[in-house]
């Protein structure tokens, strides 16, 4: 008989795609240059010249077997090796080859990571306001998510939630800074509160409490500011990355896990993703891709557009009378609602050709997300039919 | 703490890993070409060229969003429609794109494809010898492997034994035609008489028994005679394909499941993997690569290799007394040791660099495997150490 929990899954239907598929629709009746858009966190900018120009040398001077021949099951030493040395120069860090696992993405990463240090019936808290699919992400290991409220005067930690919900059965706490959808970056200060927090809770249980560190949109950080990273802060970290955002290479799947050489039983890790990637049936991802990003690993996409866009949406929404924290990177700003009900509040912005996301599925009612991963001149038009939309409702 | 269960399975050593890892070492130190290497799967032959100009191609003409874009969650229509077309014409059977599920190989797709018609504690039978992988790809998912005694006089499928190894905790059944390690091509009789006895206990216990057909050797079918495609014998059959062997592709990472459209609550399946994959994190095998293979999917890497050396070894070994099923196709020969204990057998033969691959890990006893993607001239310099071994030793 086909597998009942799947099937049970089927009628589910994402917020996100919902209103994506609107903004499609609306696209074909009228162009969809003019349906504002800001459903989809897809990368706009294209990927770096030198990944294309790598890729065609690849393919013109490498055998068959090099380019395409099995990758070994921990993946290929010299995009390994790329990494860990990229990751050290940045982040002052100390990571070998042998601390990086390469994965399809990091949704692959997290799959991996989640596995590692969990087992089913688990608990795996994470921070609202978060990305939805790491319902399903945890919850399809066995072990099982909790959500700890928001914090939403900054969109940081909310310690207090977060120390009443902590217990035996924590294995891991998930975090993603800078964050979608808030685009908050965890603050130095937070990072160390946390660290010092779950090093207390460690020793009052008795076992490792790991971070799992979702970092796509590390490379997407504003106002020239330096992004703490998280592994720097606590031993116990899972570093999950994806090239997705900083290359633009959002449907190769590449990214990895990078586990912290100090973390408990580090060496370990690694090996031990090889063994659940035969049960997931990753075996790595694509070998030429890993090759070609082996060349560009300390490259991104050019990303301006991100913090120019995030300027002009954050000026506008203030200016009319929104409540908004400030986005430190990512492209993504999450606003309060101008009315309780989110879901009401951007079904009417529909009718202004908006397409903006309600909170609800993020995890915290009463605030929309905006993903602002589109030209500059489609947010400058954009501007005078939000004005619109405040002015005739609210 | 980490994960228990991965842990525990670091120790285990591949016997295929331990005999290749030898004739690497010992390649160090002869040089390589006089190594006999027997050991691995890799397919030795170059990617078609086609495959290489279309992806330099798209390289050059196509957008960054439209080459490395996400990939819609069910995979690009592109992709699955090439596919559904090409199995169509081939084999006669009626595909549509909504049948398809793109994978990361072979690899991929079995664990999407288990974990649809299985639940924990399920069990999957498959049939002695095979490949050792399906213990952790079924295990894993929490379903549980069985293995049916071999039929060692052709390598088809011992019926007694499975007849009595059915049972109504029987959810599907993992066949892998052409076999590795056997080289055996099911026929067209074995697998009716599947099919018939797999009907009569559906009907018996009152749910499906699913099969799930493993196909990457498909293409590589000796003789000139065609291959019994099984899901025209069956209609509860989700078939399971890579690219790895038939474009010389298998660092890329690329394949898919088909499921018969006559199937059990078919048109649930493949958005059922869709959900399947957010848990283990696959979505998608590479954009561009999904992009390349759609142009080619009926084409093959230069194969021909295979069937002469299989010929030049068949030839030889049963010219040396061996008892041996003549491969029907893959690049694999799976002849019986000399002595009962495969593994001295092997050991033995390593004094003479002939790495073969003792039958123990493939679930028989007293055979060895011998994987012959290597160039004919280095099969043809291996026949004489192969004699001198068995006049020495035998």
């Amino acid at each position: 008989m086909i597998n009942e929990q799947y099937k049970n899954m089927l009628g589910g239907r994402s917020v996100i795609r919902e209103f994506s598929e609107f903004a499609a629709a609306r696209g074909k009746e009228i162009g969809y240059e003019n349906v504002f858009d800001y459903s989809l966190g897809n990368p706009s900018v294209p990927v770096p010249d030198d990944y294309t120009k790598e890729m065609e040398e690849l393919l013109k001077t490498k055998t068959s077997m090099e380019l395409h021949g099995y990758s070994p099951s921990l993946g290929l030493p010299v995009f390994k090796e790329s990494v860990a040395a990229s990751l050290n120069r940045r982040f002052g860090m100390n990571y070998t080859p042998e601390y990086i696992f390469p994965t399809s993405g990091a949704a692959g990463a997290l799959a991996h990571a989640l596995r590692c240090v969990t087992k089913p019936g688990d608990e795996v808290l994470t921070f609202a306001p978060y990305f939805p699919e790491y319902g399903p992400y945890v919850n399809l290991t066995g072990a099982v998510l909790k959500v700890v409220p928001a914090d939403t005067e900054s969109f940081q930690i909310n310690f207090e939630k977060l120390t009443e919900m902590l217990n035996e059965n924590t294995a891991a706490v998930l975090i993603n800074t800078p964050n979608n959808p808030s685009g908050a970056v965890y603050s130095a200060e937070t990072l160390e509160k946390l660290a010092k927090l779950l090093t207390e809770k460690q020793q009052e249980y008795g076992h490792e409490i790991f971070i799992i560190s979702d970092e796509p949109y590390r490379e997407i950080v504003f106002d020239g500011a330096e992004l703490p990273y998280v592994s720097r802060f606590y031993a116990n970290t899972l570093s999950c990355y994806s090239y997705s955002k900083s290359l633009s290479l959002p449907g190769e799947r590449i990214g990895y896990v990078a586990v912290n050489p100090a973390c408990k039983d580090a060496e370990l890790l690694v090996p031990m993703m090889g063994q659940i990637s035969r049960g997931i049936g990753h075996n790595c991802p694509s070998s030429s891709i890993q090759l070609a990003v082996a060349k560009v690993v300390d490259e991104t996409a050019d990303m301006k557009v991100y913090e120019t866009n995030m300027k002009l949406l954050y000026q506008a929404l203030t200016d009319l009378g929104f409540s908004c924290v400030r986005p430190g990177g990512t492209f993504y700003i999450f606003p309060k609602a101008l009315e309780e009900d989110a879901v009401a509040f951007c079904k009417k912005a529909l009718q202004y050709d908006l397409i903006l996301v309600p909170s609800d599925s993020f995890g915290v009612k009463g605030y929309f997300r905006m993903a602002y991963c589109i030209d500059t001149e489609k947010v400058e038009r954009s501007l005078e039919a939000l004005r619109r939309f405040v002015k005739e409702n609210y």
